[in-house]
């Protein structure tokens, strides 16, 4: 398995439907899912929604370095996406990068 | 092993250090790590730190249910933090609670 190293890019993606958008917004995210934990430097991919603000989802992300990353944005899916993102959603994409504090 | 179950409350805790403040609510909130992940109702106790915004913490939270969460915050390790928490934060601790879509 892969692990976490000090290379890794841990951050939360923050991901706001327009109004009407949001169940278009949720599949779309849903169908990045499967290609993106398929990607060698991926270690964590999840998705939610937020309980009070249905409609804003956080993306639970994880690659291995800063280039994974990048491949990740380079993958036809994410690209797939982002053609789309314009569409979807109400604000542009913020990614939230968190160093990991405990064990 | 506990098990997630539909019960499970899955949250993210914002805590935001007042100026000067900041090594020591980085240093409070690891003290609650290891008596928080020892108690039954406990899933995920994990500590971040905002790269963009040093002195911004998320800590990553699931405990098997909404009581479970009750009693966390009646411990005495976290009502220790509770006391403190005025001196510590700028603002107040707030929790965002995030429904899982993916699996």
């Amino acid at each position: 398995m892969t692990q976490a190293t000090d290379q890794t890019l841990i951050s939360i993606a923050v991901l706001k439907a327009k109004a009407g958008q949001r169940e278009a917004l949720r599949e779309s995210l849903l169908a990045l899912i499967e290609p993106t934990r398929s990607e060698p430097g991926c270690l964590d991919y999840v998705l939610f929604e937020l309980r009070d603000e249905p409609g804003t989802f956080y993306m639970r992300e994880a690659f291995t370095s800063a280039a994974a990353l990048e491949v990740h944005k380079a993958t036809p899916h994410f690209q797939a996406f982002a053609a789309k993102a314009g569409s979807l959603l109400a604000e542009p994409l913020r990614l939230i990068f968190l160093d990991r504090v405990s064990s």
